[in-house]
C-alpha cells in the first residue's frame, strides 16, 4: 500500500512546515490555539499543504501541544496534511484515536544520544517504529508512519556520525513498516558536503520513494544544506516559518532552516513549490504577533523576491 | 608579471573581509578610526589577511572613508593585503600615491545600471580599467588592479543578466590590464544554481588565475551561493564580518554574506581558511561596540563550532 502517492509525490518538491511543532518546542511565548489555527489558515492560503502541528505528549509537561486535537480538527477542515510526533506507544495510541494523517517516530543515529534522550537503545527505537506501524495497520491503515533519524549529521554527544549507520537505521525503519524515513541535522552540525553525501546515499536507499531532510540553521548552513539536499535527490524538506525553534544544545542559537528562504531557494533552482512568498508574509505576521519576544529569522521577507523572479509561484500578485 | 602569486594562491581558499568598505557604505553609526584599526588587528590575530579597507572617494560626501590613509598605514604595519575602491581616475591617482596594495575598479554588468550608477557606458568603464592599469604600470607597478563586475547575477534595473555578457566583460577587463576580476551578486538576486553556473564559466575564462565571487545575503542565499561557488572553482570569496552592509535597493535588507559563516562553510567543505573562528568573536565584539544600533547577522557566532569540528583552524583553543 503506497500511502505516499498524491501526498508526497516523488516528482516535485514538498516543503513541510514544522514551526508549529519543532518551532514551539523551546518557545517561551506560546501562541494561543486561535493564533495557531490562523497561522495554519494563512499558510494554507499561501499554498502550504504539509505541516507538523504538534506532539502527542503529556499536556502537563508540554502545554504548547495540549491543543493538538483542535489543531487536527482545523487541519481537517482545511484539508491539510497534518503530522504529529509520537515518541512512544502511548503517543501512538493517542494519535490513532484522532484524524492526524501522519505519525512521526524518532530514532537516534547514535547509541549515546538514544540512551540519553529516549532511554532506549536504537534497536528498541526501530522496534517501536514497527509496533506503531502494526498498531496503525490494525486500527487506521491509511495513516502514514514516518521515522526520522535524529542526529543523522552530527551528534551533540558523540560528534561525528557514520552515514552508513544512518542509512542502515533508515533501512531498518522501512523494513519495520515505516512508509517514509527522514534524516535530521538536529543540532545543525553539517555543511553542504556532508548533507549532499548523505542525501545521495538516501536516494540510493529509497529509490522512487521520497525521504525527508530535516535541517536546522544553528550554524548558518541551513539554506546551503537544503541546496545540497535538492542537488542530491531530496524532494521533501522540513523548515519552519521565520526559522522558529532553537537548539536544545546551544542556548540562543538559531532554529530550523527558514521556510521562506527555502521556498525562494527551491524556486531559484527550478523546483516549483506552489507557495506564494508574498502571502507567506501574512502568516509570519500572525506568528510574530502571537509570539512576542521570540526571534524570527530569514532574509527574504525583508527584501522580497527580486525583480527577475519570473518563477514566482502562480497566484502571486 | 604575476602580481597574484603568494597573494591569491590559486590552490587554496582566500576570504576577503569587505566589512570595512562594503559594510560601512550604508552604515548609520560610523566607527572611529581607532575602532576600525582595532577591528583589523583582531581579525589579523584570527588569521584574516585580505581586506577591503575603504574607498578613494571625496571625504566630504563619504566620511566613513575619510581615514583611508590611516587605515592603509595600519594595514602596512600589520603586513595585511589592503584593497580600496577606485571608481574614477581621481580615485586611482589618490590610491597610487598611497601604499594600498590593490585597487578595485567596478564595471556594471548591464548598460542600464552602468549609465544610472556610474554615468558612463560599460565600454567606458572597461576603458577606465585599462587607464588605471596603465597609470599603475607607470608609477607603482607592484599594485594589483582588480575589476569587479557589479550586478553580475541580476540587476535591480534590468532584472535578468546574461552570464555570457558578464564573462565577456570580465575577459575585456583582463585584456585591458586587470590582474584579477570578480563577479558580484550586488543585490542578492541569485540562488546557488545561477552562482554555480557563472563560476563554472569564470573558471573556464580565468584558468589558473583566481577570480573573486562577491556575495550579498539579501535573500538568505549567501552561504548556499558561496558553497556553489566553491563547488565550481571559485577560490576567493568576499564576505563581511557579521554580514554588515545593507542593500541600496532594498531598505532594511541584510548585507554581505556573513564572514564567520563562510569560514565555517569553507572548512566544512574541506578548504582550509587559516581563520580561527573563536578569535573572530573578538573582532565582532569591537565592531558591535563601535557601531551601536547596527544590525549584525549570522548564526555560527551564537552556537560556536560543533563538537566534531576536527577541521578547526590551527591556533584555535
Amino acid at each position: 500500500m503506497n500511502r505516499l502517492e498524491g501526498i508526497y509525490p516523488s516528482d516535485r518538491v514538498t516543503l513541510r512546515e514544522v514551526g508549529l511543532r519543532d518551532g514551539l518546542q523551546l518557545a517561551k511565548a506560546l501562541p494561543s490555539t486561535d493564533a495557531k489555527i490562523e497561522w495554519l489558515r494563512r499558510e494554507h492560503a499561501a499554498g502550504v499543504r504539509h505541516y507538523e502541528i504538534g506532539s502527542f505528549l503529556p499536556a502537563a509537561r508540554f502545554p504548547q501541544f495540549a491543543d493538538i486535537e483542535a489543531m487536527i480538527r482545523a487541519s481537517e477542515d482545511m484539508g491539510l496534511h497534518s503530522a504529529g510526533l509520537t515518541l512512544n506507544e502511548r503517543g501512538a495510541e493517542a494519535a490513532l484515536a484522532t484524524d492526524i494523517r501522519e505519525m512521526v517516530c524518532v530514532v537516534s543515529a547514535t547509541e549515546a544520544h538514544s540512551q540519553a534522550n529516549m532511554r532506549r537503545s536504537r534497536d528498541a527505537a526501530v522496534e517501536l517504529v514497527g509496533k506503531v506501524a502494526a498498531m496503525r495497520d490494525a486500527t487506521a491503515p491509511g495513516k502514514i508512519v514516518n521515522a526520522g533519524i535524529a542526529m543523522a549529521l552530527g551528534c551533540s554527544l558523540s560528534g561525528d556520525v557514520n552515514p552508513e549507520e544512518v542509512v542502515r537505521l533508515a533501512g531498518a525503519c522501512l523494513d519495520a513498516g515505516a512508509d517514509l524515513v527522514g534524516v535530521a541535522d538536529t543540532v545543525g552540525y553539517a555543511g553542504p558536503k556532508a548533507v549532499g553525501a548523505l542525501c545521495a546515499r538516501m536516494t540510493r536507499l529509497c529509490g522512487d520513494r521520497p525521504f525527508i531532510i530535516h535541517l536546522h540553521d544553528t550554524r548558518g548552513m541551513g539554506v546551503a544544506n537544503a541546496a545540497a539536499a535538492l542537488d542530491n535527490g531530496a524532494r521533501v524538506i522540513d523548515a519552519s516559518l521565520g526559522g522558529l525553534g532553537g537548539c536544545p544544545f546551544a542556548p540562543g542559537a538559531t532554529g530550523n532552516v527558514v521556510f521562506e528562504d527555502v521556498v525562494f531557494l527551491a524556486e531559484s533552482m527550478g523546483f516549483a513549490t506552489g507557495i506564494d512568498l508574498e502571502k507567506l508574509k501574512d502568516a509570519r505576521a500572525i506568528a510574530e504577533e502571537a509570539m512576542p519576544g521570540e526571534e524570527f529569522h530569514g532574509a527574504l521577507h525583508r527584501a522580497g523576491p527580486p525583480k527577475n523572479a519570473t518563477w514566482q509561484a502562480v497566484g502571486a500578485a
